[in-house]
């Protein structure tokens, strides 16, 4: 079987990679090879693959021997563009790209079903940890009744330094580029909007009804000080920037992303560095973890091609959601314990919030509210100089 | 779509509670719903299932009607019998029984393949916790190195009990059964029995050959000692039961149960309690952990009934494997560190061991070898009195 590969850069270039690399694998798994017959992409290139590029992609939108394309391009233009073009010639099409999938998935499942082919993006969150077939395929079973995770590797990377080596954001952010962890304009990864598109996929997947990322509230992890990290630390907490999506007891649901203080005991307290985690919460199976590399070449490109051969061979389920919007309320509807540091006393917090644990005593204090809704924090907030405000996550079941 | 139970104990009780709980959930995703029509168990019953009891198994071979029998009667006596016959009758079988899967499966994959049926076992590894459908499927496009895991609850319990509470094994186990964790006869749990069930299961699928539990070298765990729990904590290590599959570089492949020290930076050294952890290592993906609750009646059933809607609606993939069992080598082919706890000296140690890391001098020597194969462990521990000897997990990648 013929594929091709649009975008060649890291993660087209490591879907080529797996295809050689694991070919053997693949052809006793399915029973016949997969082969990167065109790549589409205006740059030229060299070695191995070199002259299977082609500027063009009507070669592969008009090519009947290809049956399905990797779309490694990344973004909402040309990838949307493509893909749409691919879709109605009745080619597969299989992505890592979550912000077309977040985006436009809806519309691109549709126009898949309509042309009778699938639009498969395992690699889309957690890279090369499968999250989305499990979640969807053998968690079927359960009722969804939350999602949360650790779901991107570069802010997950700056925070671990932060704790474990005393540095500032600003420090662990310039190391995080200086090692390829971030990219020159980190803004998607630090200001959790790359965290914001995944836990909508997550969403949808989990209710069955599109999230849209406009209404998702987004948070990044550019206000943490090592001030907060510290005072986490020693009160059995970890910060962890958490994307969370939950069902609500009348069957709405809501979703956001934030820095949250994760108890230590909780299994997402551990993941470390560039890793990344999900926790599904299952009304049936309590807690269950997906846990590896979020990112990086050959992880994401191997799901990408584990993807391909599903939809070759004609085995797995395609993931999928309703185009309907409607249910989402805004996240300060959950309750939880809050975690503030103030320019105040200990009586200010007391008489913003009645209960506090205290965590801190002196010229800032720091405390943790008793379970509240973000209304309630918000409203007792407004009495108070604020310096930091972040949710607790709750324990895991 | 009708199914049957057989076996009404606690998971097949799970299997008829997650079908009527879900009902709404399983018939949305589906497009028809899920009835549990008929259930085969000698026993009598009251509530609400109870007038679709019938002690005749042949009632549900001979019933059209009936597309998928879940079995959840365990062990390879009846089980076995009943499996085959429904899989004869052209049903599709769905089991949580890792005995019968582990002794049987290769006969009983066939059996179902010339039936046109599926035969799915999601549940007998992990419980509730995707693994072989992740494994197969979503990780299809890597070469499996190595599959390592927690893969008994009550022995994870038993020794997370030893560290957190200073308590012996003896008395550990005790708790145990007092909270139902642990089976009047312990014996497959603390011998690593049921353990080295899962590992040849998940070694079958990794690498496509039977690995039949004969072969497998099972330690379990009733030899652990507090002594061995403390040295093994101050040094930065957990004392874990973890069943290991690897790929030779020759394409062999091995696999056995023992305790192992697991550095505190693996995330196995993490899995607490009942809970249960696979990581499984892709030559592209790199370590990817799946995580949760191992065992009970509703993740246990639910795993059930997911690998059951995927059966009734034709999609997902058949995990399998090729009934020969050739290229298995001894475990002790293996290169790791080991740990000793010896009476005698570090000269002793030395003389026996040449480069050793001392853990403990006394009385008691314990120590860490370097990174030696189990052939030279064994040569090593002839000349020293052993008083403990087990193998280090190596980092996680």
């Amino acid at each position: 079987m013929n594929i091709a590969i649009m975008g060649f850069g890291v993660v087209g270039t490591g879907v080529a990679k797996v295809t050689e690399v694991n070919a053997k694998e693949i052809e006793k798994r399915l029973g016949f090879p997969v082969y990167v017959k065109t790549i589409v992409d205006v740059r030229t290139f060299e070695g191995q693959f070199a002259d299977r590029v082609v500027a063009d992609f009507a070669i592969v939108e008009n090519d009947p021997e290809i049956s399905l394309v990797v779309e490694t391009i990344g973004g909402v233009g040309v990838a949307y563009a493509f893909t749409k073009r691919a879709l109605a010639a009745g080619k597969h099409v299989v992505t890592a790209n979550k912000q077309l999938v977040a985006e436009h998935g809806s519309e691109l499942l549709a126009l898949a079903k309509e042309n009778g082919v699938q639009y498969l993006f395992e690699a889309s969150v957690g890279g090369g940890i499968p999250i989305l077939h499990p979640l969807v395929q053998c968690m079927g079973a359960n009722q969804i009744e939350e999602v949360c995770g650790i779901l991107n590797g570069t802010t997950n990377y700056i925070l671990t330094s932060m704790v474990s080596d005393g540095v500032s954001f600003e420090d662990a952010l310039a190391a995080a580029k200086a090692k390829g962890y971030a990219e020159a304009d980190p803004t998607a990864d630090v200001e959790g909007i790359d965290a914001g598109r995944k836990i909508c996929i997550l969403s949808n997947l989990s209710y069955g009804y599109q999230t849209r990322p406009e209404v998702v509230p987004m948070e990044g992890i550019t206000k943490i000080t090592l001030d907060d990290v510290r005072i986490a630390h020693d009160a059995g907490y970890a910060i962890k920037l958490v994307g969370r999506t939950v069902r609500l007891e009348d069957g709405d649901r809501t979703a956001y992303v934030a820095p949250h203080l994760v108890p230590h005991s909780h299994p997402l307290a551990h993941v470390e560095d560039v890793n990344n985690a999900v926790v599904v919460r299952g009304n049936a199976t309590g807690d269950v973890m997906f846990y590896g590399k979020g990112a990086g070449e050959m992880p994401t490109a191997s799901a990408c091609v584990s993807d391909a051969m599903e939809a070759l061979a004609g085995y797995g389920t395609q993931p999928t959601w309703s185009e309907e919007t409607g249910g989402f309320q805004d996240p300060k509807v959950l309750k939880t314990q809050y975690y503030f540091r103030i320019d105040g006393s200990l009586s200010d917090a007391a008489q913003a919030f009645h209960q506090v644990s205290v965590l801190q005593e002196g010229a800032q204090t720091a405390f943790l509210t008793e379970e509240i809704s973000g209304y309630e924090a918000e409203e007792g907030a407004k009495a108070l100089n604020v310096l930091a405000q972040m949710r607790v996550l709750g324990a895991s079941k």
